[in-house]
């Protein structure tokens, strides 16, 4: 390699070509794209380099529809509104929400389908459940800390059994997450762990799970923001400024 | 107001109602939405609060996806690919491309959406026009830095003409557009020129075209980041460690 | 010029030089600066490329200890303990809080310290002020929306006196201070005022204002999240769950 | 227990209090501190609750002067530099650095500090440092990427071993980093390592070798954004529009 390539090599991808005039997403002329295929449907190309069948494009969609809002109790909707009454722009409301989508806060659907695939893979489903929960008393996507019976959890996972009948996903992690249930019981299955199932499904590798929960959450945190702004209050506190803080310190 | 009901009132929202078994969005039960929405069209209804016609999704389709990515020299792209070497989560990663999405990098579309509306209300547009250069040499939404021709232009602009013949929108953003042309000319509308007059004719308010512009970014910041993990590096700087800034100091 | 060369310039910078085994800072080796030099002393190295005298070190000290802390009323303290609880770095806790420091809650002190430059250039404060007022009826460094009488303002102002009779500065943005005041009896400079009015007389550019007010309050950002890692909440929302937000929507 | 007081109690804190007219940081008045406390101190105290000693202050300070900058190849420094140009505050460009200084980045030296521990409380270093090397190649805060000599590392190691001498400290991380780099010769210990020696000395807990480190880089970061802004450019890549990142897809 010529000492003068380094620069440009540093930077290769296979995302998207750029040059004047040319924008190509993963090898398609975005012009093509524009008017014939859906948000979710590139959202899929972008991370995966090929374009989903209209089927596995539906099934995406149920679980990006899914995660968008848990209203202000949840702590990335919550500063995303505070962000937005201290004179910053929009786009950093925005990412401030998202940067709070971590471990904990988005990353049990990650944690998840990790949890699915050692499952999936094993002769002795109990044993590794065991393991999971002898590491953390939260076994990641199942039980619940506020719904007892989640709205989100029938209708996605319809979906997912409709898919299966139609031999758009084959099931096996589906089946995984019932046993998980079984084993669990009463426990049931949460939102997080109905999104890895379907994300699981679809052959999306864990991490992505936690991508595309970014994806959807950040229109919950947007419209939570904008709504926000019409309100008008400057320096948005966490609690009105009538309360005080209780002070325990010396 | 009870003084009990101020910690209640302080996060009051029309956005969403979360309760034990209960989610709503904009009023609707999240299980109505999952399975029979498209994701552009619940971008929509929690932006607005009332659900696109299928024509009005479609064109907000467009405009999304004409803007996911523009590879990694936008540095909202570059950023976040540096981020996701230096041991922080895919969501921080996101979130570090997202807060550059400012009045510079992406902000064009807002402003231009506020001199269309002006074009579209004077009875004297090229005084509107130059009252703006005036301000700023750059006028927000025309003008090209790297393309001559943006190749998102012509489907964009085509997609907006045909919801202006089909009656879904009355096309007066797109007339406002084309006189700026003209009077620019040969300066031509760019893409986020193109993505604000979609956005104008759909109704959205000005500083929503940051916020639609923002989802849609983060599917190519996503994917940018994506890949990078891929790649093992760690601590990735922007250009190769072979190559010494140049120090002008002392 | 080799695209190599071309990426070296492209980074420029008169900061600092870094090659192997040697790390100048603003032309200082960073060996001769470890152990001789205060923190607060190589903060103004850094910004302005030449050493503090020990009592323009010891003035600037003066207005960084001031502003470390506001409790969790404010909102770049509160979404940093909100981060600390989600599963993300103590840095990017620490990054949410710093991403709140905006216009409306980190830039009263620039916006004041070009107030404070106009009065000070003019020959009718009074002009000045009522310009001012007629833009935003709130006069940024002025009036109060908690402290009566804030307690840092005798402290700093008194450093300052002191400073302007040693001759360390020479008192023109004090006296501008002073000037305004008047003009607004009975509403007193307010903590942005006093330490715009510090940064001024050090002579600071009015963007450094809100640049040393980061530094600042990054400390009492850092003490809050990691308070609160201490106690161990995941996912702190805003409000404890036992209250519901109030939701005003259809 | 009515809904405002738990409200109040959701939010309790040690750090500081804050009432109408009342500033107290760790139970001291902020108006004793102001004038009299070096920023240095007043970070140990907002982090400890205890005002250090004048020479521990003086050892923290070493430390955090060593690791204000290190030039735009790190990522923090780099991309606060691009978000300076992308109409975004100051305080969202320090953000983005900030964002950075993850378990990679930033993380190493609150890593070292665990292993110190583990090496001064074991019997048999060489088994704790074989079984660290077995988890990852890299043992946090042994060995260069960069230099072989840094220029960081007399200074700080000769500021500890005189702070032994006068009783500040005990030493015995100090000891444990030398038992580790005989272990490793001929690799040396780094600057993550050295710093990692001075927080252990002085009794900070590891995560605040993080922290630390955060308000340390905060300045380079703060100086590098500044000194680009006063660059003119707009939405600034990672390297010049002449040069193209390589395309490696289909």
């Amino acid at each position: 390699m010529s000492q003068d390539q380094q620069a440009a090599d540093w930077w290769a991808t296979a995302v998207s070509r750029v040059e004047p005039n040319v924008i190509e997403l993963r090898g398609h002329p975005v012009q093509n794209l524009i008017g014939s295929m859906g948000f979710a449907g590139v959202i899929w190309l972008m991370l995966r380099g090929e374009q989903p069948t209209p089927a596995e494009e539906r099934l995406l969609e149920a679980a990006l529809v899914s995660s968008v809002d848990h209203g202000p109790h949840a702590p990335s909707i919550a500063v995303a509104r505070m962000a937005a009454t201290c004179g910053i722009g929009l786009n950093n409301a925005v990412a401030t929400g998202v940067n709070l989508l971590g471990d904990v806060h988005g990353g049990a659907g990650e944690q998840c389908m990790r949890l699915l695939d050692e499952v999936r893979d094993s002769d002795d489903p109990a044993t590794v459940v065991t393991a999971w929960r002898a590491r953390d008393r939260y076994l990641p996507g199942f039980g619940h800390r506020f719904h007892t019976r989640d709205p989100r959890r029938d209708p996605l996972l319809t979906a997912v059994e409709r898919a299966v009948a139609d031999g758009v996903v084959n099931g096996s992690h589906l089946r995984a997450a019932r046993t998980v249930e079984r084993l669990l019981h009463p426990v049931p299955i949460n939102i997080d762990g109905c999104t890895a199932v379907v994300y699981a499904e679809l052959g999306f590798p864990p991490p992505l799970a936690r991508g595309l929960f970014v994806l959807s959450r950040s229109v919950g945190i947007l419209a939570h923001a904008w709504e926000e702004t019409g309100q008008g209050r400057r320096n948005k506190g966490p609690i009105p400024p009538t309360i005080q803080p209780t002070y325990t310190g010396p």
